[in-house]
Formats: structure tokens, C-alpha cells, sequence
């Protein structure tokens, strides 16, 4: 059993992890820590978690990093950039699931996160870890930075036009569908039931922190730069975002359904759907499955790319778990073969 | 007062219409039909409207409607055109809340709402129900073709872009989310709280019977053709829509704001938010408003317009009681001065 | 015109009380304060009183609260204590919409408000803002405590059969479901729309502060003491209380529905449902109604009562409102016409 | 492995136990029935269950059942007692999750599911699938009625009260909270979400199916008679069920904590909260576990508790996979031990 540790154990991302990680049947869980919650058996905070696992959080300062085989940072922005050089130097390996070495750009980091880079000698090194488009990268990686819930979405469902070069990428729209976790499980008014349940808005309009995150991505599989238009929504639910992603069809004649399915061909967490389907978030609920259509629109020279994941999932911790299963050298699929939890 | 009757009293548009004219100072609703409630009081069927509103159902058959001021359809599709020729003959005017009447074409008609049109004599003269766009010609309608929902919200965001020809008309996406009470009140499989609720799924991409209303519209005030890409998506909500509207700005120095300011001047449902705003569906629950906000994507040359109403009231039987107050010559807010249900 | 001031209108009652007023004919709210919110549009902190209301937040130290006729207190417990004596002395009416004036003995006050009371002398003096148990009282009154919401809805289920002698007061059981507004509007992490959305829990098992209201008020119509079981649950919902109650019959062969009936004859903002109705909370959405069943259980000797609000208005603003009517002389209807939001 | 099917797989309990059955190690699902879905993927119906499950539903008629190790009835009440006598006969193992075998009495049977049992002869040889209370029966039966949703979470939280002899049974009380999904997938208009979100409401208050099947269980731990008021509630939200257990105590020194801690000493999906505690259904969701909290009212001599469970889980599916495993002599727990979804 390798040893693990989940560095920030009482987010939504932390606890997912858990709950993942509990009978994952290739490694455990030692060690948890909380700075608010330390001294608390993780079951009396998550009591979803009552006889599944028999351990309590630990205070950041005392927790054994070092003696891990592999440690997860679900921290906020800003915590795993200053711990991880110490446990890489100890030959640990590291999965962030916050934003710290997603862009490769310090200046662009800077920008968006609000502080200077703590590490930027990394950012090079740090494998980005999407599995479908950087599998050989993340097997060899000491420290992997797990992506975004929007970037996940977003990328598998674009990919493939840019890729085979059939679409415009000049001219890209991701408008985002979220449930509320994605937000994290802070206390803001603006997430209470009472405000966001029965209704819809858009956020950020003017600009997100996934948008140079999606376009790092996307570049590296477009010729040429990219133009994207990426407009987030808050939804009245829990889990789950569903991307509508529209582009310009260069090649009109493309069979965008046999591109697609070829493209993802024996990937064990992208299902392509059949043609003209709807894919409904709620089939991703639980699963580390990103669920994707390709329709033509009507206007013909356009294509519209349907794509849902369970943000907490796919999206943040089932990724998290898929990319640990591949710098562990185990089946990239252990521990992550339970269905969707529908209704 | 007036004299009204509503046709087709158990949906949701109809029951909307009965809590708006209830407390209508200028007309009186002296008759309701419904084929399959008739003789229940409308308060057995609504308990909301207990103490409200002491009519029972009629028959169809039973309906003293050559008798009225104004009949309103909240009837399915297809039943307002085989009544509405003997009403208008008999000098009663007609609003209908439901597709009859909203496109020019028959041939178009046919082939959205599969049979063919029982009166095409009467598309050519029924005025289009949206009074921020064709108020002169509401005022001097018999028949009114009550708008859609999603057309509604995305006219009401587009037509300032295209009447002012800073946009391309030919490249337009309407990504529009909208809470379930929009299908209906039918008992369908698919719209149970046990499937629809916590998550999120898109629908018709392949072609909706709204997307010819809209272009019918955004046509009249385009230069040239209109390409439009329409896909809407069901929310785990019950009112609300909001519009997600993406043009590219052929006049990338245009003052976008001052541009929505100045065409929706004095308009006392349209409300044109501040610049930077999110505009929530919450903040139209019950209100006969649309709340409309303007932003320049971080592309530059693109344009992202919000567009929110309540499906319900703007989308359906506020805008149904505002076309009617324009016909009888009544002031046009009279019982739609209330604010939005919030939280 | 009445001169009205709203202490405190930034919580759900606050903008609850906002949204009822600004359509009322006869008061205008000419002031509203706010600590935090200091100098901003009351429409800019609520979108849905756009185009309603042309009022800032003013500070609560530059509110000249003594100008006005009456004042409402929908600030947090504690507050109107401390302000009430001087605004009375000034000749101002005052309506406390949080807990300050509800009990009667400063002792339990301090038991359970955790502070000892500012002026225990008013106590005595303040109205108890049940209309339909004291109207008389209030319409006198010069201090006002407007009804939590659970006592609310259990109070004007449970008086009947308590005033009429026909159950026993020493076993009653108060089951009481509520939406999450009732808990306020502060960004707490329990009331995140992903903690409380899809679960039911109760709360507050051991003790709860309307324990003590509702006692003391069923208190005064039953013979004898009172022993009451009061569990109180949150729901996954905005709106809405229901309060399931259970009594045991002394005398069995009692008309429970003319009972009812009889108790609540005239009542506006009392709707006695016919025999084997179930209410739903969603009948009084918007609207300052209680609506009340009345159910004998199989079990013969045993009633069940159901009796459904919405929390914010007939148990808090709505509530407060028909108060301040009792104390103006007006109708006391007037304001609170609107039919419920359905759906 | 053991040969499985799954008469009626279209319904939530039928995908509930798909989902469970397809990661269980020890059987395989080797026929699932639907009339309606005959020839179709089930994968193409749940689209959850993509690249978990490779199976299409058979005709009724053409499955092989009596082939099977153990059948699973997820049919409409009145099915399984009809196909049942032929496969017992055959040797096949029998779990019904409708009805049909869970009342002793043929004729109480009769008079609440308005029908002629079929074969009243095998009521009192089926085993009432309660593990908690009932487990050696069930290992030794052929044939087991799986509990209802309600029962199974009034039954585990009341029994230990009754079986020490510690509450008066003759009054208590079991107000219970149920989602939507316990009413099945069926297309019934008060299940929109457009009618049942945002609302809540008591039904059957005069009598429910579920009422004597929990009678009957409480019955035999009770000395002599019981008297219950049940009373079942809808909520807002797809799965769970709270039920709040209202007795008197008889003996008011007991010690309840410690009573239901050796009560449940062992199992392992009955979990006794701390004192004080509060469960929420949420911390079930998805698994097979009832949790269980004790509270001694204000009042002192009467208790309360909160008993929470997944309807579709341990008060359904992960119910009858329990029963299934005691059946076949696996391990209890087999197949049933991941973690609950939270959120």
C-alpha cells in the first residue's frame, strides 16, 4: 500500500478525495491535515464518512510529509507553491489540485492569483495533469498540477477540432455551466440556498482565472493562436458542470462523430455519446466520466460541443486520483470504476 | 371594466394569468374554460388563489367568449387559430400565449408545429406581441401572437446591436438557460424533480421551434440574413430564463452601454443594468421585466449581452397583460407595477 | 402618507418589508438604514427593487427615526431594546420584527437570548403581534413584537383546539419544517446551497427560542400548563414553513372541522382548507396567509393539524405589515392583497 | 459467480440496484426485464450506467428466470406474487421489492392494495427483509419481502424502544420526510419539478400503505398493542428520508444513548450518532446505511429520534442487496460498502 497524504482536509475537494480514496484498494490514507479542524476525527466533520475511515486530522506543522509516497495539495491558491519544493526535494510526489503550477507563465500566474510565484523554476516541470491529452507527461512527473474544473471540461470537449485542425480557433465560445461546489465550501452569502437556489447568472464576464488556463491548453494543440470567449454560470445545484462550446467549422464536410470517437477511442474516462445526443450532468454524478456530444448546428458551419462532468470529480478529485494512479505506476482505472450515482 | 375570458385555465401560463388579472383594477376575468376541470371551482385547482378569484371552469363548448372585451389562449398549439376567426368577427379581441400566430409563413409554421395552419389569411395581420419592438402595431391589433419565452430574452438583446448595424447579423450565438416551468404543466417523465433537478442538460440543438420566431424577428431589423446558433438548456429551477447572447462587433469602438441606454429610454420593462453587472433570473421572479447587461468580451471584438426574464411573466402572461392593456387603450403598467419575488 | 423607517433592511425581512411597502397607497418607507450598505442604492444591493424604490441606506446614527410615524425594527436580537424607549418616547410607533419584545419574563429572555434585557419595563406594555389571537391589543399598542415564524404557524394551529378545551395542552407535539431563509440572510457555511440543498435535517432537539414563545402564547388560551414537543427541521427550500401538530382529543366526538371554521370565520389572512386537505407551503409564496388543515388520525383520539406560511411574510414582514395597518387605523388588509406566487 | 436478474428494471429501484449489482464481485446481473424498453441497451436508457453495464432489457416473457440464482421483483405491487410461486418452485431465490409479501394478513393486504392476494398461501413463509431485526429468518428464506422506504427507517428507529419495554406504545407518533424518488419514476404531474420544488407537503394523512406494514413490524417487539399516527411528507429534493419518532417514556431514568449503542452493537450499516447529534440524510446518500440519533425532549418523558436513510438504498436497493447477500451465504456487506456522496 503506498502512503498517502491530503495536505487542506476539510474543503470540498479534500473531502471528495476521501471518499474516493477510502477504498481505493492500492493505497491509504495516513495522514490529513487541517489547521481549524485539527485534533477532529475527519468522521465528525464529514459524517459521511462514519465507519469508512478511523482517522483525525492533523495540524499542518506535525503532519509527516515527507514520509509519503504521494501528497495532495487541496489547499486554496497559494499553499502548495511554497510546501511542494521541500517534499519534491524528499522524493515525494506531489498532485495540486488548487491552481499553483497550471500556467507556465509566472508573470501570467501573477496576474491572475494576485501574488508573485513562490517556486516559478517548477512551473516548467509540473505536468499538467488531463491524462487524455498528457499521459506520458504525467507518469513521468514528480509533481502534477491537477487542472481546473471548467479548463477539464472545456479542453476534452475542444481538442479534438483544433487538433485535426477543422475548426477556427480564433473564434472559439465556452459558455459554462457550474453548480455551486465548484465554488468551494466557504461561507459567502451569495452561495446560500437562500440566494443562489431558483436561480441562473452568469459571473466574470470581464474575465476568469480558467481562461488563460483553457487557452494554455487549447494552444498546444491549435496551429496559431487562439481566440476564446469563455462566459461561466452559477447554477442552482450542487455538482456538475455542463460546457456548450460553439466553433467555426473550417472543413464543413468533417465527420465530426467518427473524429471524436477516434480521438477517444479506449479512453476508460471520455465517453463520446451517440449522435445527437443530450448529455445530462446528473450522468456524471459521483463518476470520473466527462460525457461528450458534437452536434452541427443548424447554421452548418458551425459545430456545438456538448460536455459534462461531475466538477468534483473529474473535474478535481476523481483527475486527482486517475493522475495519481499513473505517477504510481498502478491501472490508471483502480478506485475509479463506481457508476454515476443517478437519481 | 373589461370583459375577459381565458381559454385554457390549468396550465401554467393560464394560472399565471389568473394571479395577475385578479388584482387588475381595469378588467374583470368573468370566464375561464378548461375541458377537463370544468365545473371545479379555479381555487380547488389553485389554492394559491383561494380568497382570490370565485369563478369554477366551464366547458370550452359552454364559454360565452363572443361575449368579451379580450380573449386570451393559454391553450396548446393549434387551438387559438380554429377559434380565433369567429372571435375577431365578432369584434372580440385576441391575444394567444401560444405559437399560432407568431410566424408569417404557413409553410414555416407547418413544418415547425407539424399540421397545417387553419387561418394563413390571419398570420399577415396578427401583430408580433413584443411592445419594446412593435408597440404602434399592438396598439392597433386585434390579434396579438403572444411571443415566446426564449424569444423574447433574446430579442429584447440582440435587436439594439443589429438595429444599429455594430454587429455581424450573420454569426450569432444565443446560448439560453431556462427553468423547467417552461415546459408546461404535462406530466412528463423527463421534467419529475426526481430527474430534472441537480442537473443540467442542453436540448434541440439539431433545431427548436424558436429559432425561426427569433430570426423572424431579428430579421426586421437586420441588414441582411441572420445566422443564428440557438441551443437551449433545462435548469433544476422552475422560473427563469437567462439568455446568454454572443455577436461579433463589426464597430469595435461603439459605447455599448450608452447604445442599450438610449433604445430602451423610458421603456418601463426593460431595464438595462449598470455596466459590469450579472444580472440573476431571481431578480425577475414574478415581475414583468427583463433585465438586460452589456459587456465586451476579453476578445475584444466580441460582444456578450445578459438577457433575464421570468419565463412566466415578460415570457408569457405579464407580457400577454402588457400587450392587452396596449389594446383596450389602457396605460401600459397598469397591474404589472409589482416588484420581483426575492429571495 | 404614514412616515415609515425600516432599522436594519439589508436581511430577508428587511427587503421583504421593502417589497411590500413599495406598492402600499398609504405609507411610504422614507427611510432605511444600514450599517454596511451605508450610502448605497437600496436597489443596487437589491436588483428585484429596481425602478421600485429611489432610496440609499442611510446610517443607522443619521436616521431621524424620530420624525417618522412608525418604525421597524428587522435587525438582529438586542437592537430594538436598546432604541425602542427613546423612538416611543418621541411618540413613534415601533414594530420589532426580531425577538425583543416577545417574551414576557425578562428572566427567560435572558435565558435564551444570552443578554440581559435593555428595558424589561416594555415588556409588559408590548403587543403580542398574532392579529388573529390579539387584534384588540395591537391595535392599541404603541410597541409591537411581531411573532417569530414558527410561532406563527403553531400558535394559529394549535389555539383552537387549546381555546375550545377539546385536547389535552400537556401533549402536544409541534413537527415544524422550514426553509432556509428563515435562518437570515448572513453567509453562514451550514446554509451553503451545497450543504443544505437535497437533505433534510432537524435542529435544535434540546431547546430552541421559539419553545418558549409559542409556549407562553398557547398559554394564554389553554387551561392548565402547557407541554409542548417542538422539533424544528431544515428543508431544502427558500421559502415556506410547515408545521405539522399533534394533539391528543379529550373529547372525540368534536367537529373539528366547524371548529376550525367557526374560530377563523372572517379572518382575511386564515384560510381554514376543506376536511382532508394537505397544504402546500408553495400556496402561500409571497402571500401573508396561513393556511390550516385539520385531520383526525386513524388512530381516532388523536388530531393532526397541518398549517403552511411563508416564513418571511405571514411569519415575519407580511405579518409586520398588517400589524402596522392595526396600529394606522387602516384596513387592515390594504397592502397585502397579492395573490400567492404559484408556481 | 451467482446468476442474477432483475424482473422490471426501468423504475429508480430497478436502476438503483443495477448500479449497486454492477461492482458487486461475488454475482453477475444477467437479465433485466422491461416491457416497454425490450431490445434497448440499458446503458441507452440510463445513460449513468455507459461502459458499466453490457446488457439490453429482455421481453418478460423471454427471460429465462427460473435459471436464475436469485430474482429481484423492482415491479409495481401485484407482479411479484403473481410470477413468484412458479420460480420458488423452481429452486429460484426470490427478493420482492413492491409489496406484495410484506403484510402477513391477506386481507389487510387486500383492503390497502385494492386487490385479491395471488398467492396468500406463501405470506407467512416470506421473510421481512429487516437484516437488523430479522436476520436469521432471512438467511433461511426463499422468499423476501423487502421493506418499504418508511418502515425501514421508523422500524430501526423506534424498535429498540419497544423491545426494552422503555415507551408506551400505544402512542407514538412517526412524522416522516421523504424525496420525490420514493414515489417512483412514474410521469404524475404533482411530481414536476414546476409543482414540487420550493414546496413542502404532508400527504395521506388519513391513511398510508406504509402504516400497517410498520404496525405490524413494531408489533412484534412491542408487549401488546400499538398505537401509531404516521404521517408521510414530501420534500423538495430526489432522495432520502428523515423520519422524527416521537414515544412516551414509561421509564424516564433510561439511558437511551447507551440503550441504542448496544442495540446496533456490530451492525454494520445501522450507525447510532453521538448524543446530541442531528443526521442528516444527506450523510446517507448513496449508501447503505440507516443513522440513527436519540434526544430526550425538553419535556423529559418523552424521547425523540431522528432517523435517516437513502430511500433508495437502505430503504430499498441496498436493502435487498443485503438480503440477497444473507441469502446466498456471502458476506453481508459485499458489495454494498462505499462511502455516502457529499455533498
Amino acid at each position: 500500500m503506498y502512503r498517502i497524504a491530503i495536505v487542506g482536509g476539510t474543503g470540498y475537494t479534500g473531502v471528495e478525495l476521501l471518499r474516493l480514496l477510502a477504498r481505493h484498494p492500492r493505497v491509504a490514507v495516513v495522514c490529513v491535515t487541517s489547521r481549524q479542524a485539527a485534533g477532529r476525527p475527519v468522521a465528525e466533520v464529514f459524517p459521511s464518512l462514519r465507519g469508512q475511515l478511523d482517522l483525525a486530522y492533523v495540524a499542518p506543522d506535525e503532519a509527516p510529509l515527507a514520509e509519503m509516497d504521494l501528497v495532495f495539495f487541496a489547499t486554496p491558491n497559494g499553499t502548495a507553491m511554497r510546501e511542494a519544493p521541500a517534499l519534491l526535494e524528499a522524493g515525494v510526489r506531489v498532485v495540486d489540485l488548487a491552481a499553483d503550477f497550471r500556467l507556465r507563465d509566472p508573470a501570467e500566474w501573477e496576474r491572475w492569483y494576485g501574488m508573485p510565484h513562490a517556486c516559478p523554476e517548477l512551473l516548467a516541470e509540473a505536468a499538467y495533469g488531463l491524462p487524455e491529452l498528457f499521459r506520458e507527461e504525467i507518469r513521468a512527473a514528480r509533481l502534477v498540477a491537477n487542472p481546473g474544473c471548467y479548463p477539464t471540461a472545456v479542453a476534452l470537449g475542444l481538442v479534438p477540432l483544433l487538433e485535426a485542425g477543422v475548426a477556427d480557433p480564433t473564434r472559439l465560445v465556452a459558455d459554462a455551466k457550474s453548480g455551486v461546489s465548484g465554488a468551494g465550501r466557504r461561507a459567502r452569502e451569495d452561495l446560500l440556498l437562500g440566494e443562489a437556489a431558483e436561480s441562473v447568472r452568469a459571473y466574470a464576464v470581464a474575465g476568469h482565472r480558467h481562461h488563460p488556463e483553457i487557452v494554455q491548453t487549447l494552444a498546444r494543440f491549435a496551429e496559431g493562436p487562439v481566440g476564446l470567449t469563455f462566459v461561466p454560470h452559477l447554477m442552482p445545484m450542487i455538482r456538475g458542470i455542463h460546457a456548450t462550446l460553439y466553433a467555426e467549422l473550417r472543413a464543413p464536410e468533417t465527420d465530426l462523430q467518427a473524429l471524436y470517437e477516434a480521438r477517444y477511442a479506449g479512453e476508460p474516462f471520455v465517453d463520446v455519446m451517440p449522435a445527437g445526443a443530450h448529455p445530462e450532468t446528473r450522468s456524471t454524478r459521483g463518476a470520473n466520466v466527462c460525457r461528450i456530444a458534437v452536434h452541427r448546428a443548424p447554421r452548418g458551419d458551425q459545430v456545438v460541443v456538448l460536455s459534462v462532468i461531475d466538477n468534483l470529480v473529474k473535474g478535481a478529485a476523481g483527475q486527482a486520483v486517475q493522475n495519481m494512479n499513473l505517477m504510481l505506476g498502478l491501472p490508471e482505472t483502480v478506485g475509479l470504476e463506481q457508476p454515476a450515482l443517478l437519481p
